[in-house]
């Protein structure tokens, strides 16, 4: 196994040549990771990862997913087993490398061999004769000091990763980070309130209760929850926040009059208020976080429509985010009506609509983005972080959107070891789709390195405030 | 800036050799345009243009809403401002070209390095530094007889063009084409009844008050409603048209017992109509309309799904058609059905479905143009006339629909001088789309020869009876 | 007209080498079709079709659907037509042959000239002045012995093939095939009860009565029906049956309780049921199916979503399936997770979702396939079997499911003689798929070599149990 140079690069030698100087002029810039799921503590900690089935298996629903299709039950990859021993993960590891062609053509493999190859040296291909081996060299590789997480976090050239948190954590491993003298990193929280913005979900009324305990602010009323959730994106504010998170099973905005909106917060308080109810509660509250981000600048970023937990047996077993959910179709251009014609173009405001929908990029994406100040389209993710679809991706947003009014790549990742294959491979088929437009002549060579300059560092740190 | 002559064509040597043969046996047809938004006025008084903003930018939603997007305010580009200053003109201009970059890989950038470079022989890269220039040498030139309207038109080479009226209009500039002996043009009207199918609407009392002067019928009655319209089509057609165009939110046609269409019509009459009832008359008025169309012949176009003026203070401030209407997911299967199973296959009905949801031309308007008589796909329009969504557009429909049941290009546009660009786009691409089927020994090149011919005059030729 | 060895292989010529080994070394592997609609009666009698006409044309929906859309009557093709004479046939191929040019870009010209060419030997372009000769020319080749529909089976080298059969069928003509020494091919039934599970349905009393006849079970209460029906799959299990297929305008599945199936079932009985009970009922008694095949181990298929007959004259005039049938939008993630919940782990079922609706291979079918052991992504069909289809739908599904969760190609045809020319293209498009990834460094070509063969035995092999 070794990685090809030109991999992923288009294979018309003409194209190739182009898309090749457009790659080499953004190959070594620094990483810009503004949405992930790496815990702080990792960095706070300068943890060494333990070995390689709970550095590169357990925790990746995307690696285990695609064997559980194909029979493997997830109590066998170490998923939330608490006794998980040695021979366990051993064994577990066999299992990923001999079913090594399950992976073929899936991103999954690509981020592996990246990897395997660049970060450990490996050169054998996976397989049932070579997984004790691949097993034995990472084993080794990952308690020396050179792969500590901070180590790996500078070779890497990160230059910044944000985490996604609870408004109610205290951040203490982001405080711990900013009081250590000998960490020159820069790893951001992110503010994720969505379970305090469903009171239809059965831990509402105690996610309230906790967020004014948190927030020292009194929950009991509609205007308590908005000083409390004031307060605490100040809170993430003041320890490096640029953005906060949203996922629900819709992208729907609303403005209710404010005595509905106290009604129906008192009636979900008491228990009382209908599913409707609920639903448009939950849409007044997603959109009071825009009116608060007009206010505090913190950029808001969206990724609805996913069916959590689709088998409910795995979910009693493991818990949530371990593969089963899966996504659904979406509307964007009326259910953000109601937001974006308040504010929509407010010079304060960043809005990022990411999706798993493909359909809605050319539909309503790209022109919502191509004519709100505030909205900016959200670079493929989760299902649809494949090359495929981030190829489809520009050539479905760029017509409406250009390439300024999109997110720059997001690796929305656990995976550490895996965040340079990513942007790598966002930066590669980057310089493809611009490679396209030259040999078309629809830009010169000059736009083109030009342009991946502004997709690769411009469009993230303007979209996040980096 | 120079445009190279392959530009669009298939990078592969091979395909683009095929393509340019193709291409070039296509490039100098005359351009038949059924449908657009050009006034007719100009043609009718052989205008010049008063200066390059109120060509180019002022008027063109494609052009402001991307600028708007990025933090222009519409005002400052002349939008709906009666006193625009000359500075204020010039200003625009430059707005324009110092924000040249956020055009990079839309078909605004193409278009207009089109019209820049043929029309008016620039060189210059827009810029902040050479906006100046560029205005100057557009402004001398429009001034001259070469750049008048009709010597443009000559120089375009367009056979027949169409404009967007209302029922109610005169045709007074149409007329006066037809009595000039020194007009050998072809300029035909397009009847567009929205307003008048749409009960809901506020105006619609008023339009329909309107349509009864208009027409000397009596539109107290839903006989005198369809009396009155037979009455306007019978008129648009003495005057040339060929076509009549609707836009309503869904595709939606229904066939109302006539005692009902008769009781809901008074009903909105009086105002006293239900949203369900003023949706169940559109529906059976636009229905209505396809039956006149089978006797009168007019090809009968459709364009449905956008949210109009989703941003309510633009519209507000700058009216409609301002660049703040969003596309929105369509269905025709379902809703054509009422109207394709009476009308369908009439020998006299031709009907042309156009879209701004790709999802559809695979789904459902292939197979329906694949079956029915009268059902035609029409060309990819509005924020998806783009070389990607073109090349989409053949991909998906050719399959089920062939090439022959579609319309041939549309340019839909009220930027005069982008025409010969956008017609010259789609026959690069088509041409691209034929030799790669001829490079896969799908057709040989004989048949895409005649193939492309088709598609750039055969087909509007047909589905528009020109 | 010759075919060239290298159509449908990708244009860039170092793909194309790629490809070309791909296709080569599977271009001689035995043909599988795991669901079709040949008569079985066909091959138990041995039969030699009667003219060029009515095996080419008449029953073929796919060829007469784009010359009705160019206004050829149904009737003047032979469809539903009892005296259909030979001057009429040759007439109906003349009709096809002068309007060959309706055909370009379609995949019915592709199959068309496969057959010509491949199976008749035919070197003529199609058209007007040479129809005359090609209808002879096929018309004596086909009353020779080599031409047998035996003769032909072995000729194309079809491993295995099956038909599609009502729950009622005795199987006779299967049964004639397994009681035939001297016949070594396998044809298998499969398990058609649509309308069965439609108590919706004007004749579905009728049918349930006839139901009960059949398999000797009381299908006046719910415990019978379901009973009848796992007596009649047990029948076609035991006549060499591997799956069952379902088509109903949704996906849609439900557990009722059992005393809520029970009521709705006796007022369907009754006649009482109202729609939205029989749709719950129809839901249930599809998740049903799957609890059966748990039991029994048939593979279950499903192809949901389209309007059946939507035109009501054709469908009047000459019945159903005859090209008057339209696509529409499909859900798939919500509608299964019912059945899936319960079944879609067990490890002895098997679940094919197939879709003419594109957008769901990517945002729903991928992702259940690559999580849930049953289910696999089945291959684009009808409307969708086509090279630009095939190519998307690997483009969409490999990403989430794999090369392996699929269900290998599927030709679903009537047009006994196309089936070579289908599964061929389907092999040069997958090829051609599997040699870009080698193109871009995504697979070694020893992988793409295992790769392909798995699409074209093992998936299918795997996914109907053969």
């Amino acid at each position: 196994m070794e990685l090809h140079p030109d991999r992923l690069l288009p294979p018309d030698p003409g194209v190739r040549d182009i898309a090749r100087r457009l790659y080499q002029s953004v190959q070594d810039l620094p990483i810009i990771s503004p949405h992930g799921h790496v815990p702080p503590q990792w960095m706070a900690d300068d943890i060494n990862f333990e070995d390689p089935t709970s550095l590169l298996i357990t925790p990746d629903h995307y690696v285990n997913r695609l064997m559980h299709a194909h029979g493997v039950e997830l109590s066998t990859l170490g998923v939330n087993q608490k006794d998980f021993t040695a021979d366990q993960k051993r064994e577990a590891f066999r299992t990923l490398c001999s079913m090594w062609p399950i992976y073929r053509g899936t991103p999954v493999k690509y981020w592996f061999e990246h990897t395997f190859s660049e970060v450990f040296g490996i050169t054998q291909v996976p397989s049932a004769a070579t997984a004790d081996a691949i097993y034995d060299q990472i084993d080794a590789a990952i308690k020396t000091p050179e792969f500590s997480v901070r180590s790996l976090y500078r070779k890497f050239n990160i230059e910044v990763m944000a985490t996604t948190d609870d408004p109610c954590d205290d951040l203490h491993w982001h405080q711990q980070l900013i009081d250590d003298p000998t960490w020159d990193g820069r790893v951001l929280p992110a503010f994720r309130p969505d379970k305090y913005l469903e009171p239809a979900r059965p831990d509402w009324n105690e996610s309230t209760d906790r967020l004014a305990e948190v927030s020292g602010e009194d929950t009991s009323t509609w205007q308590g929850w908005v000083a409390a959730m004031e307060n605490r994106r100040a809170y993430f504010k003041a320890h490096g926040a640029t953005s906060t998170d949203h996922s629900h099973s819709d992208a729907g905005t609303e403005v209710l009059p404010v005595t509905e909106a106290e009604r129906i917060y008192l009636a979900a308080r008491a228990g009382t208020a209908s599913v409707e109810e609920c639903t448009a509660l939950r849409r007044h509250m997603v959109t009071e976080q825009a009116r608060m981000a007009c206010d505090d600048g913190l950029t808001m970023t969206i990724h609805p429509a996913v069916v959590r937990n689709h088998d409910p047996e795995a979910f009693e077993s493991y818990g949530a985010d371990v593969g089963a959910d899966i996504p659904h179709a979406v509307e964007f251009s009326r259910a953000l009506q109601p937001m974006l014609s308040r504010y929509g173009n407010h010079p304060n405001f960043t809005f990022v609509a990411f999706t798993m929908d493909e359909t809605v990029y050319n539909r309503e994406l790209g022109p919502l983005a191509g004519y709100y100040r505030s909205v900016y389209v959200g670079a493929p993710w989760w299902f649809i972080d494949a090359p495929e679809s981030i190829s489809r991706f520009r050539d479905n947003v760029t017509t409406s959107a250009g390439l300024l009014k999109t997110s720059g790549f997001i690796d929305d990742t656990r995976a550490f070891c895996s965040i340079p294959a990513r942007h790598d491979m966002s930066r590669r088929l980057d310089a493809g789709f611009l490679a396209n437009l030259v040999a078309v002549h629809r830009l010169t060579e000059d736009e083109a390195v030009e342009g991946i300059h502004d997709l690769v560092v411009t469009c993230p740190r303007k979209a996040f405030k980096l």
